[in-house]
């Protein structure tokens, strides 16, 4: 069984591996994959960006445990998922707003006992835990049917063009749009805050180095990129940035 | 069988994986855990805080091997340790403080053959993987009743206050002091080198943005932060800050 | 079965994450190492220097995936290596010209389906998986006699010295040079573009704080390093620098 961490945890301290030894000692031989930990502090957004696109690739049955917890010790509830066979746990802030809000949900026991700022630890690797050794989603906790939704923003269209956002930026400087290739007109060009990458090419060698170049990325939505350098750095611009095509 | 890795080492080179590599070739089956590798280059009493938080969340029966060895090549010893069923590999330098002195401790033999600036891998990883593999601790090397011993600091009482210190700072700019929650009095109020960081709160949430927040952290002791942002950054201070509780 | 991954991608991105899952997806059961994600972007010559010195340390049989490859969806040919009982996926950029080029090499298919910009989850882990699930290098692509072959660069002699160079910087800030421990003159001085870091010594604790100083590194070739400090720092210099021993 595996299960997938995805946490704006960081690498440097003992966080991720005290959750990983919680979920070894509860659920001895699962296999543990770090989707990502480097997250920017409480960024929702980044860690559902992010789960969204990853968690499809990894087999069903899987259990993804994602936390990006601002509000870790409040009210907000802990919650379970499941969909098309995978299986959800984190903070209900929205994190899973890539599923759709009338899937499965349940809300999970805080017990008194966890740490009130590392619920990662002592609520969520146990949840895991337990859906990776067998439990059922309905074992973990009461049905809910609404969960925290706030999905990523969907484009919208003009008389002349589809106008989307930048919802991602990559280590490579890429700005990654929310547009999916098939919603562009065909031969249109993309403009990002008024700067102009072209039509669509197929790969970042299509252009010189150092010039800005639009591409369908790798999870299916317009990207812009510069060759050989960062669309990031050379625009000045990130997460949010208008993106016409 | 889990071997956890802790090093300064970090990520981008190939050291922690050719550590992995002669684990893997001597141990087939074992499972890898990262702790850290981003302790900062010889910073012992990082590497001692993050372990001894840590071990005791993994399985009886773990090996953890911990590598911050500013004193490789040299006359240090290298050393294995049991305890509570885990067992541990290092330098004798310090690192595994946080084990009781009285414990079991043996020194390693240094092949002539090990590389003088890595250890990890010549020494402390076939150490590692003839623990995973079956082999007692006295099966490794001569008992020893002096390893280093050089533990993080404890706070100590005047008539006013418990008086402790910072001994780690985490990736959210959290201040770890070393005062445990049993220590303080009942309403005190605690001051980072003379910021009042009021009384003990649950979770970070229980203060305004920005604002200082004191609480008792995953790890048992009293924690200062600020809500949505950075306290080591805020008040300027590090590892050795007083703190008055 | 053993898949080590190599990467310019990062951690922070879901990148190796998808890659992860196709391996597990298309090789169940398959343990994956990390060797390291963080070559600079289109770093093919430090790529091909820690997967160099990693490989020879993990069991026969593994199967290491490679990918630092600035011209992906271009052209050039995406290729499979087997040496030592060793096997190798790559783009055919020069990453693995530490194999002797007369080896064994096929050249893969490039479905259609493929993304352009991510031939990583799409072209390379679908080959290693298959190589890790039993599939002969054979069936994996038509033989190529003609690799891409970008070796690291060799020493040469002058009549006074050996003339090497800085091949690879570590996060120590420690010089990395081509020099082979054995072809230097015993007792011969090491000068770094005309810095002079003494004659060899064992580890750096034999040179006082500060200091600069010259030993065979863990890879068999001389280093130099300044002891509890950055040799790149402290004399400016990098990839490439002028080593004379």
């Amino acid at each position: 069984m595996i299960v997938t961490l995805l946490t704006d945890f960081g690498t440097a301290d003992s966080y991720v591996a005290e959750m990983k030894a919680v979920l070894l000692s509860r659920a001895p031989g699962v296999v543990l994959v770090d989707i990502s930990h480097q997250a920017a502090p409480g960024d929702i957004r980044a860690g559902q960006y992010l789960l969204g696109r990853a968690w499809k690739h990894f087999p069903v049955g899987t259990v993804h445990l994602a936390i990006v917890d601002p509000g870790v010790g409040t009210a907000r509830r802990a919650i379970a998922a499941e969909r098309d066979g995978h299986r959800f746990v984190a903070p209900d802030n929205g994190l899973l707003s890539f599923l759709p809000p009338d899937g499965r949900f349940v809300s999970l026991p805080v017990p008194d006992s966890a740490a009130a700022t590392f619920h990662g630890r002592d609520v969520f690797a146990p949840a895991a835990a337990r859906l990776a050794t067998g439990a059922a989603l309905g074992d973990l906790g009461e049905s809910i049917t609404d969960p925290c939704s706030a999905p990523l923003p969907s484009p919208r269209h003009d008389h002349l063009a589809v106008i989307g956002e930048v919802v991602y930026v990559d280590r490579f400087g890429t700005l990654v749009s929310n547009i999916p290739a098939d919603a562009m007109q065909p031969g249109a060009r993309i403009r990002v805050e008024g700067s102009d990458a072209g039509s669509l090419r197929r790969t970042f060698r299509d252009v010189a180095r150092g010039t800005l170049v639009a591409f369908v990325g790798s999870g299916g939505t317009v990207e812009i990129a510069v060759r050989d350098g960062s669309a990031a750095r050379m625009l000045g611009v990130g997460v949010g940035a208008e993106v016409r095509a």
